[in-house]
């Protein structure tokens, strides 16, 4: 088996710093990224994948040690959705995040301590354009063949198509949204809430000390009921009684759902930064690809090929927001496909339901490469 | 303007202790009720309300200093729905609440100090128990014209039209289930880890001392979500900027739905006990109306009406629950009514909806009070 390795970019060509959306300066800034499958000559079979969440740069294959493969493994590979006997995969740990790039965990250089609080304001701007960056400078790719993701990964889709137009030959927002309904900004305000409530939060700076692991814990609880569906979790727990002992008090765990929760959540503080959690959630609910305008004003006149995938069982991004993305790239002119997979998974669909999805995208991914390239011939 | 009065029973009877079924000792045991209306000579005109997890007895009307009335005087008065110009109205706030029955804050005898989490366990069942001895010894009603109630107070009524069939002559349960599914469960689940996280819950022995304040706000800001939907969000709040100013750092509430889930969960904790709060989730996550059987089954013989009303955009209560409530009754053979409104409350619709819920009700009960008794008479 060939292993991964994750790679680490540093923006270091002055300026040294990068101001930011919200007008923060920071620097120096390191992106961590993986690649699959080899660039060609012409560099025009480069796709980047945009990541969740709580996601990283490890979307495919084992690093060494590993037990499971990456997050994306079964829809990146020889023969599979992302092809990587044809395609060049870029994926990068986004901005503000824990796992390689630069974030609130990171040191900051001018007082030897992690940034903590003190680090700024990100938004899904400001990962693109580190993305940007990454895929130009660094990679000397003048145009993507193609940017997929899914949730926060097609929120950074839809920036791409609304900054970088010219940019990309075509674009997968997947299970995502224009902008968060106030559904969506109230699951995340609960989970900030949760663990800036918990004391050892220290307004951010718990490095070295005891971490927020209640709080965060309960948070990621929360999240973890909105990406599955009711009849995901009919099928998977039922009633069926807890196997996990959690004391006698009279609010231990009856039942399979509730250790499950408490589990998930409690493993997930040992792998997510608690001020990683706040910036990220941050950043999906302030965005709005639309600025306020209507959307289809925005894109009028791009040429780039879209496909947009939902699930018809996904509540916490239901298919009527997908459909919103269609509308607007059809009002504007584009060529636009809108696949709505019959799936009982939930949000989490489109990190299960890689089978289908993976036929459709090697379909459309096909369909767009073997097109004459009008701008780069 | 009259005002209401909240009374008290104490279950002075020998035995002054009740088995509870949890197989749990407990007394005294004072149970808080109000009524409305008045009795007639035959008896034969009494209605029991139940409420649902966080109400009392205070449906309707005002006390003396409130500035709003109980939380369903929409519904309960003269001409309206339960119509107090015929019917005598019974509310009685549950065991294991805070609102002046006996629950977890109230003091041990024994002991001379609150309860807390040596209080035994309740369940649905003993709070129907508790109310049948309510209305029988204390009030001497041998059969209820009805008993309606919506959320928790559906479930007791389905554990009245269970184990009480001869007592009642209809029943109205609304927005209620037989069974709380795993997203259901999932979500007190939640809510009770948040209350029992903060530090200041103590085990439970917190009376006195500080409260499990944020763990108890954080914890009713996820209930306050799933009571609403997520259209009746847009409608109220939209993506409105806050008008609270909740402090200058980067996860300051930067929306009105923050700001007002924020105010919520923290009035929420001026109100209500955090035992209270994870004895009666406790309570309703283990109800099984059906006890694991085919609940037609448990049902059949039995000859009171019975009309279901459900709220299309419950989402915490999906209407498919009250359809199978509606299907078991006429398995059964009984008959039933199942009543759909299209609202987009969400599970609130069932404080909010109450024209609807007014008329349909009204007609319900007139439809059983004038059918001959063929029991009482």
């Amino acid at each position: 088996m060939e292993y991964t390795q994750t790679q680490y970019y540093q923006f270091a060509n002055p300026p040294h710093t990068r101001i930011l959306e919200s007008g923060g300066n920071l620097g120096p800034i390191t992106i961590a990224y993986e690649t699959y499958g080899t660039l060609n000559q012409k560099k025009d079979n480069a796709i980047l994948i945009a990541h969740a969440f709580t996601g990283d740069a490890h979307a495919a294959g084992y690093r060494e040690g590993d037990k499971s493969p990456g997050w994306w493994d079964a829809m990146i590979g020889p023969g599979k959705g992302f092809d990587t006997d044809k395609y060049f995969i870029v994926v990068s740990n986004v901005l503000g995040s824990c796992a390689g790039s630069t974030g609130p965990s990171s040191i900051n250089p001018e007082t030897g301590r992690p940034y903590g609080t003190s680090f700024p304001l990100v938004t899904i701007g400001d990962m693109v354009n580190m993305q940007k960056e990454l895929v130009t400078s660094h990679l000397g790719i003048k145009r993507l063949l193609s940017v997929a993701g899914g949730s926060m990964g097609g929120m950074q889709v839809l920036e791409w198509m609304v900054s970088y137009p010219d940019m990309i030959r075509s674009a997968i927002p997947i299970s995502t949204t224009i902008r968060h309904s106030p559904q969506q900004i109230a699951f995340n305000e609960v989970a900030r809430q949760s663990v800036m409530n918990d004391l050892n939060w220290n307004m951010g700076d718990y490095y070295g000390k005891e971490k927020p692991a209640r709080g965060l814990s309960v948070a990621r609880m929360v999240g973890h009921i909105t990406y599955m569906s009711d009849i995901s979790m009919q099928k998977k727990f039922g009633r069926k009684a807890s196997r996990v002992v959690t004391g006698e008090d009279p609010f231990r765990a009856n039942f399979d759902v509730e250790g499950y929760l408490q589990y998930k959540g409690d493993s997930f503080v040992n792998r997510f930064d608690a001020n990683s959690f706040l910036y990220l959630t941050k950043a999906m609910d302030l965005y709005d690809a639309s600025r306020g305008q209507p959307l289809h004003e925005m894109l009028r006149g791009f040429s780039y090929k879209v496909m947009v995938i939902a699930f018809r069982s996904d509540w916490l991004y239901p298919p009527y927001q997908q459909m919103e993305i269609v509308r607007s790239c059809k009002m504007a002119g584009m060529e636009t496909t809108y696949c709505e997979i019959d799936s009982t998974y939930g949000h989490d669909a489109f990190l299960l339901e890689t089978e289908r999805q993976s036929h459709l995208i090697h379909h459309f991914l096909d369909s767009v490469y073997l097109e004459e390239d009008g701008e780069s011939t």
